[in-house]
């Protein structure tokens, strides 16, 4: 007899592939030392927070009465912070968003699970483009709903038609990614007119309301000058942005995001009352109180960007010249490679010979590819380019 | 045409009881003066935390690392945090439990919702005991359970006979809450002993596993010399202890607690598989990477209980003087007291006249009680005393 909840320990049994090269780089490491073994599984952010965070955090302890500082918020988050993080969306994207429109969260797993649980009803779908972050198929079917995942165009871009075709009675929500994770593709604003307006005739069709989720963990990490991530409800109104400042400074661990209702929806009203239901829950009492307020402090600021795009620059270039196909990434730090064989796994296996560790795409719903994280030290790619030159030779001269 | 998940809706809109006094102290204050309103509704710690904790941030702070003091922890919380918090388990319950068995959690919350997740199936039933903490009945909703409340003694204590005709082939879990919010009672060692041996015959009987899981913020709140709340773990081996930080340190705010799952369980590491699976689905990614750290630091700290215990002294007897009848509490810091009327929220209503603020017992399953937070300033208490003396003078005057 079941003595627990089955769905649940599979989750908690099943290592992810990127856990599982991880392990295995622990192992290796320790065999023939870390410095001659490549990780680029994870998707850690290598850059230190800015010195804005740790400031804030020791200005706020030190100024703020303990019981204040480390009591309960209220269960949307603190009203000044929120405020602040209003006042910054609504001057930098153009939307009337007021304190009211915003939720804290505990960072964007949870502003996504959160969402989901908000509009999403169980046996309701909820579409998302390959390649997609892996964990959207746990949170989805967590609600009780269909991840189902629609193939993107050669530019990694969403196929249009696949959409129309695929959107149903059942669809609740589209959730995009942008930057992606694993591609770097940043929707532009064509993209975004185009699935607005899809959704608005979809919506017309069942006459129900269909949510475009935004996850925008990546939103500052772009590399071209004076480029900026077009902000999805200034082209849908049935818009939920989920946030999270692990990325932009450094901070995955503390756990810190939001979740931003767009006041243009009709009924926001009600969505911004079933993410308060959804967060109460699901056992999200407050965002860390302590956080709320460094984040509100570091408003605009993030890590040294530089890094990663100096990175994105040398290993793009560098993977070209020896022949390789790579999705150009405008943002976010992965590079999306093609396999040099069929199987991205078997690809993946003789990579290791070299030390290099990928990450297939399988997982990330696209055959034949490998994700590249470059939030790594800019050394560790320049010694691991060598190798990853041999590799193509390799496959030169073995189809030869 | 349904717009959102109604159910989540109804949860975000309808503000709990507690809340609702909470806005009427805003309100009142304003027009009559904070210091004329006796606000005893909120469970709030009113204590600072002690000094470790914004010590430990700062150094923590200075001395860690940015990308390691913030990164992401392991899923199941940082390693050496959960050595720590195993030890000083081990040590001072005497059960052999290691990081393995531990999970850090986002607070008491995140650990009650994980739990239920992990160890419930849809459509099977927790039971707890009146009176109740109101949330345990969204939290069990929210992992597709029914929460199923039975009746206490005149002590407020487990009825065991209800126990023992309530338990169907359906339960999965008994929750329990000592020291106990609302009414501050402690749950001795023969409790403890009671319902074990029911759950063990009861598990014999259906042939599934029941856990108990203890729901324990308040542990180190008592207030008799040498009173140590006994560990559910060494008296039922199917035990999951969820425990937050919140309380014993003052600082709710932050979100910080764990599960420990009992080593003695026959199937433990498939329950801690289902509670890193649970917490997973629920988009709980880490625990607070710098807030797991302080906990550690701090290990066996508390904030200033005295302060707790001086309060419930003073209103305890002093109430008793005016002829109320409260329930002794041991722990925690609320007092549950018989209302002078049958009808809970009318005495509550009538008390608002003294500028009284008390919350009906009704919404903690037990009717014509009332319960009074004493996590206040010494003074509030003393300035409100004779209010409430003159409100028992009242019912006796009118009854004659």
């Amino acid at each position: 007899m079941k003595t627990v909840n089955g769905k649940m320990r599979e989750l908690g049994e099943k290592r992810s592939v990127i856990r599982e090269i991880f392990e295995y780089a622990k192992v290796r490491s320790a065999e023939i030392g870390a410095e001659n073994v490549f990780d680029f599984s994870i998707g850690n952010p290598s850059v230190p927070a800015p010195d804005c965070v740790n400031e804030a955090i020791e200005r706020i302890v030190r100024e703020t009465p303990s019981v204040l500082l480390h009591g309960y918020t209220s269960a949307q988050g603190d009203g000044n912070v929120r405020k602040t993080v209003a006042e910054y969306i609504r001057r930098n994207f153009g939307v009337p968003l007021t304190a009211d429109n915003l939720y804290m969260t505990c960072g964007a797993a949870a502003s996504l699970t959160i969402s989901m649980h908000a509009v999403a009803s169980a046996g309701e779908e909820i579409i998302t483009f390959a390649p997609y972050f892996t964990e959207y198929k746990v949170f989805a079917e967590g609600a009780g709903c269909t991840l189902k995942v629609l193939p993107s165009d050669g530019k990694l871009l969403p196929d249009f038609s696949a959409l129309e075709r695929a959107i149903s009675a059942r669809t609740r929500a589209v959730l995009i990614n942008s930057p992606n994770n694993p591609s770097g593709v940043v929707y532009g604003e064509d993209v975004l007119r185009r699935l607005a307006a899809i959704l608005e005739a979809k919506q017309r069709e069942y006459g129900k309301d269909i949510y475009l989720i935004a996850d925008e963990p990546y939103r500052e990490l772009v590399y071209d000058d004076n480029m900026v991530v077009p902000y999805a409800m200034c082209y849908y109104a049935n818009t939920l942005v989920c946030y999270s400042w692990s990325k932009s400074l450094s901070i995955p661990g503390e756990r810190i995001g939001y979740i931003a209702v767009n006041p243009a929806m009709e009924n926001h009203q009600a969505v911004y009352a079933a993410v308060c239901g959804a967060g109460r829950s699901l056992g999200y009492v407050c965002a860390p109180a302590l956080l709320q307020r460094v984040v509100a402090a570091c408003i605009g600021m993030t890590s040294d960007i530089s890094v990663y795009k100096a990175n994105r620059d040398l290993f793009y270039d560098a993977l070209v010249s020896y022949g390789y196909e790579v999705i150009h990434p405008d943002g976010a730090f992965y590079l999306f490679v093609k396999a040099l064989e069929e199987d991205a796994s078997a690809f993946c296996e003789r990579a290791k010979k070299y030390e290099l560790l990928l990450v297939p795409g399988d997982d990330f719903g696209v055959k034949g590819y490998v994700r590249i994280a470059y939030c790594v030290a800019p050394e560790t790619i320049r010694r691991a380019l060598p190798a990853f030159e041999k590799l193509a030779k390799e496959y030169r001269e073995g189809k030869e």
